[in-house]
């Protein structure tokens, strides 16, 4: 068994708006170590994000940001081209106004995550990356980045001076290049908690897992994301932790001290 | 000349939006010695924000939040029945998303004055006006809440625990029982600089004014508007300064050691 | 059994709004003759307004407006003191908004029912009411405007020339006035779906209800409002169909020829 | 001279929001012979919307559309990757609201031109002109599209079996395969008055212009663009009709019998 091996376990959370709600955040959060909390862009309220600070403090999970493109109609799932300086000041506007709803709850940000299609293409956009992590380190140079593994992103939080930290989809499946495989394809999603279970280990203890034609991909992972939405997802979030401990990995938040 | 006697000139600032320009910032700011910044709610979008707290600091001006209701077509004008929690939240959020993009220009926020429709019901609306100041001293206790002199909004602030900064409207009537008399009405708003410089003074250094019909209403004078929609606001900003300071008034920052 | 008695069933539907899913419309319209569909304001958008309308028009159901203030974050539930001429435009916009989306599924809107506190509001306001009628008649005076039974709505639509229909609640307790026993209060909401069918039968056939005190409160029931996100909703409207139709009511749509 | 030879003037109006004023449509709107009112999606609101179709009106102007990806911080002007299904019904929408709030005027919608990111996409993208070119033929066949000469989108509204109408820019320099100088560069931008009149006649008359560098660019002129946006914009459209008509040419809108 490996000595000091950890990981964290995050999910986005927070995700409900008005009187919509969406997602199983009483359920799931008790599970994580992480949570992201939509900021009001693509999800959430200010008396959601409230509620959602609330809850991770009750269980002692560390809070993040999930900071989004402007977009409550199509979740922040839609690409909006957008010059580097818009995409830094709607970071710090989203990052701020978390931190201010979290000060209410005695709450403290520790981590930046962004959200769907800003995500995806600060994962391969290096100038909208460097602005995404540019509003981090100007926000608080304190605050942990959280990329996809192997992701211009992560390139990004290093070259601002920020430390990062490297996130795999233990439910999605790789392609040799170290992306994912789309929606839509053959093993692109896992669905079975003990598979997704197994694969967050081999992840995490092995660096690497299995792509669906049998190749090895290299992967670090410092932090696997549960992702909410899906049917199960607090019976998948609980299975990957137990399978997680009893490998000897210990989960545990990012910001915490090892 | 009286001594130690001081106020703060205000002006509601960073109220255009996107391709909206609005206001004469540039051109007014140098004459205050605080400003309010729309956070987005009624006016100002995260780019807007980060160019006007960019421009109070080149001044050394004191940066302040100016939150609303959540109403970008009626300019935050219109009232809303909002519940007391609600409001609270609507409020840690704007100043946290002001914080958020004031961090980026190594800028801190120095007081919180609400807007429109919400700083007039927290005039006499004391639940509404306990939420904001709760809202506020949850952020940050240091923070200075600005409200019309005499009103609940004053009364919720010292509830709380805040310094709070009572403001007058120099160019605005006032009625026998220290409200403002509506526009529209004869008397309601005066537009001369040199009367409206007269009455900053008197209302600084004589605690009070004289009503239209002759009688004298008592005001506390923290900090004096100047409403930057106004045409000429920038020369009325600029005669106001210099009456007070000529009738030997100390104009400096609420914020400011004295 | 009554000649010609004939009662519409309505619904508010198409409430979802991107990816938020809210009510249970493919099972719930198959049910109604009537159904008011969100228009974007407070809940609704372009691609769920052209979904709802499809379903509606699979199961030959009428289409209406269900126009609201714009408060996307509180369902339309929160007051805004708007003023006349404003509601009468955001009616116009909402009402032309569904008509065009209408318009691709060959279909028509066929009434006009406000929703939430814009409903609440026409009731008693009557130049508000006035407004939302007055938007109605420009648009379309041949569609029908459905307000409470007894309101000002009501009579808002006959002063503008247009048919009216009066709008009952089967699951809703009512004072003796005819206004409805506030939620929260005693004898508010009925659950159970015999219970609200026997009530809609007595307020179709005798023409009123029984106060919870037992007074007898005379109500014009032209149409029949089913709760949408009240759980067994479907059932709730199957079962008051059912009764109604047992006891010889023609149940249909406010706009078909009897 | 010619016989026959007609084209239209456009002008994209109706486009400040709420406090926010925009352009100069009181006096552009009386030298144009059709106008693009803004559908509340990247400017306009209902209040908006509902004044300028008045105004229009007075001056006996053809009305028309000017739909617009939903960003008013943008303006439009930012691209969003939509899918088709959600241009056509965003298209859909936005006519319907433009079509609702003209009711209440007298007034019917003749035209629908695209704006911003949207036209300039559509111009080169065929499955989003196609999906513009739907919705406008699903909610009336008889409106006519207006798109740049030469693009896709005019061989969409053709393909939809739509009248189409070609669009030239006379204050615009244009490169050899038609398309507009980007702006910015050299030529991009024609200010003076009597040069761009030149320009419209010529594109008129003579069916194209001149490139920077001295070749010849075809383009269909059916209406020549006036940016109600430059300073000046009224006295250019006065010179561009002074100069039209002076060359024989019958200025009139789209939708008027010749």
């Amino acid at each position: 068994m490996s000595h000091g091996m950890r990981v964290d376990l995050n999910g986005d959370v927070g995700e409900s708006f008005g009187a919509y709600s969406l997602g199983h955040d009483p359920a799931l959060v008790p599970h994580l170590t992480s949570v992201n909390i939509a900021c009001g862009f693509h999800a959430g309220d200010p008396d959601v994000m409230r509620r959602t600070v609330a809850l991770a403090r009750r269980h002692s999970v560390a809070i993040g940001a999930h900071p989004s493109f402007p977009d409550l109609q199509g979740f922040g799932r839609r690409v909006m081209q957008l010059r580097a300086d818009e995409v830094e000041n709607l970071v710090l506007y989203q990052l701020g106004a978390l931190a201010g709803v979290a000060a209410a709850e005695g709450a403290a940000v520790r981590h930046v995550k962004p959200h769907g299609a800003l995500y995806n293409a600060a994962a391969t956009d290096s100038m909208l990356a460097d602005a995404i992590a540019g509003a981090v380190a100007k926000f608080d140079p304190s605050l942990i980045l959280v990329g996809l593994s192997g992701s211009e992103l992560i390139r990004a939080g290093r070259r601002a001076g920020l430390r990062t930290a490297s996130e795999v989809f233990a439910d999605r499946g790789y392609r040799a290049d170290g992306a994912l495989v789309p929606r839509g394809e053959p093993g692109a999603v896992f669905e079975d908690a003990t598979a997704v279970a197994a694969r967050a280990v081999a992840m995490v203890r092995e660096g690497g897992v299995r792509t669906s034609d049998g190749q090895r991909v290299s992967l670090t992972a410092e932090t696997v994301c549960i992702h909410g939405d899906t049917p199960g997802a607090p019976q998948i979030a609980e299975a990957v932790r137990a399978a997680l401990e009893t490998a000897g990995v210990r989960v545990m938040a990012l910001s915490a001290a090892s």
